[in-house]
This record gives C-alpha cells, structure tokens and sequence, in this order.
C-alpha cells in the first residue's frame, strides 16, 4: 500500500515508519521535516499535501500537540490550542482524506491514554482524545457506505517519551513506539472501522 | 441557592429556570435575553457575566450549537465552529465560573445523547459532546481538593424540540425538557462529580 504518514517526525511516527516502511510505501509529512511539509492548522496546506502526495490507499496521522496545566490557572486560550491542533488538526485532515482516497482506503489517528485515565493537569488531553474517539466512531458510520475506513490508536505513554511527560504519568505502565506501532499496522490491515485501539 | 443558569431561553434553559425556580434564586443569562446578556465565545463577556452576577452557589450552562451536517461535505471551519460554541464556550464559563463559586459550590454543562448514539449528520456533535464528558470526567478530578463539583447532564432529543430535529433522531425515545431538568437538580443538590447524568 501506498501510506501518507502525518507527524512522522515525531516519536511515535518514526515507529509507525519504521515498522509500516517494512511492507508498505510510506510517503512522511511533518511540519518541519519529511518528503512533504503540512501545517494541519491550515486548510490549503492539508489540500496542498493531497496534491502532492498523489493516489493513496491509507492516511495515518501521529500528529497533534494538547495543552498540559492546571486547571485553576488554565484560560480559555490555552484549552483551545489544543482543540486547534491535536483535535481539528488530525480532523482536518480526515476531512481532506476521504476525498482521495479509494474504497477500501483507511484514515488512522491518534489520541491517547488519558481519554480513558485523566492525569493532574490534563483536562485539556482527556478532552481532545475523546473528542477525537467521537469523532471516529461517528464519522465511521458515514464512511462504511463509502468503502472507507476510519479509526483511531491510543496509545499508553511511550517509553521514549518519559523523560519529557513522566512526571504526568505516576505508575503509568510505559509502552515502547515500535509496540504502538503496530496497532497502525492492525488499524491500516484490518477490517475494522470507527474504533478506539487502545495500546495499553 | 443562587444559581447562574447561562442558556436561559433555549427549550431546555427555561424548564431548567421553571424546575429549580421553586427552590432556588435563577439568575437567567442568554446571548440575547435574560437578567444578564453573554456571548460564550467572549472572555471578556464571561468576565463581565461573573462581575455582575455576585456571588453564586451554582453554574448551570444549557447554552451551546453544534455544526449539523454531512460528513463528505463537512469542512473544517463548519467542524471548528461546533468547537467553538457548544465545547469552548462551556469550557470557557466553567474556566471562569471556578474562580467564583465557594466551596461547595457546582458546575452543570450539557452534552447531549449523540455522544454516546452516534447519528447521521453528526460527527460534530458526537465529538464535541465526548469533549464536554471527558472535559468533565478530568477537570472534577482537579476541583475536588478545593470542594468544587462539575458535572454534565446529556439528555436525549427533547419533545419541544422534534419539530426542528426529529429527521435526525429516527426512532429515538425523546425527553421532555422538564424530565431533562430534574437531572440538573440531581447535579446541583447531589453530591457527585465528574459524571455525565444521562436522561434517556
């Protein structure tokens, strides 16, 4: 298959390109590095990543930064940088996908652990990972008469990434990228439509 | 009580006022009627909202749109603006409303049914209202050391309101608004938090 990755830059992605490159084609995207460049904030960037991108039969995104703080002092603001990027960043471009994509294509996003566990100073994650879960099951729905596929990884927190966001994660049990990984492969191989995988 | 209910006019905002009305002091705001006038989308107007509202014991919000569409043709600023309404506008007033209840005091957003029963047209709003649960689910979690509850009520398609939306909820058992409010009287004079009160 021919897969457009989205935040391959970043940790989980290089896994997601490490482990999908083995058996498929895998065309990367980030913002600031990979074949092709994507601002997912920004609609005639997505569209200009289709052009680019060419025919495909499946479009992962690993991208999407949240806002992490404490509630208490959170604004309004800062809740919405993460509904603009994690959130209608990877909806962005799952809007832009299903029109370039053929029937039995798939779309795979990515949300997290803390839909399901909420963390100290997380309100903003637990809110855009569920939204994003929603987003999925729902939109799946009115893909299936398409011939399109949508679903959605949430992973634990990544080894590779304790160093950074252990503290918000006290007595987490650590997945590696490469084991997320492989729920893209489940997600882009299977049959399956509007699920959350969890990796946890 | 003296309770803030924000939506006041809507359907459902004026069997909130009628039902808690009995017992409690309602302070009714709405974009464009009510004691007070606020426009969600405004931090300035929720600021403004608080300064004039005095001292509070409860906020209720009844208040919020949603983008109602189908997907194939749905874009991203239709999506953003169901974010941007229904999501950050609740997100917004709870935000504020914090900083102005004492302890003791409790917070009550609206989702609605299509969270959990997704329907056609409505990939927004199932995923804006997930947003609004697990907004919910984490935030209680963080305002509970300092004796503040949160809650959300997700009614059903309401009676009153067939005639506008019935296409969309094909077999749904619809509410009565007044059967939605008693679960805002559960949320306000119960003890739980982090919860989503379904009336269905």
């Amino acid at each position: 298959m021919k897969i457009l990755l989205v935040g391959a830059s970043g940790t989980l992605g290089q896994a997601v390109a490490r482990h999908l490159g083995q058996q498929h084609q895998i065309i990367t995207a980030s913002r600031n590095s990979g074949s092709l460049r994507v601002d997912l904030t920004d609609d005639s960037s997505v569209a200009e990543l289709f052009a680019q991108s060419g025919p495909l039969d499946a479009v992962i995104s690993t991208a999407g930064k949240l806002h992490f703080g404490p509630l208490q002092s959170m604004t309004a603001a800062q809740f919405n940088s993460g509904l603009q990027d994690k959130l209608l960043g990877q909806v962005r471009l799952a809007l832009a996908a299903q029109h370039h994509l053929p029937a039995g294509g798939s779309i795979t996003l990515t949300s997290g652990i803390v839909s399901a566990q909420p963390i100290r100073d997380g309100a903003n994650a637990t809110a855009v990972n569920q939204a994003l879960e929603g987003f999925v099951r729902a939109a799946a729905l009115e893909l299936l008469p398409r011939g399109l596929r949508i679903n959605v990884v949430s992973p634990n927190v990544l080894v590779e990434s304790m160093e950074a966001y252990g503290p918000y994660f006290p007595g987490f049990e650590a997945v590696t990228a490469q084991r997320a990984a492989l729920a893209f492969q489940r997600a882009v191989e299977g049959i399956q439509s509007g699920e959350t995988l969890t990796v946890w």
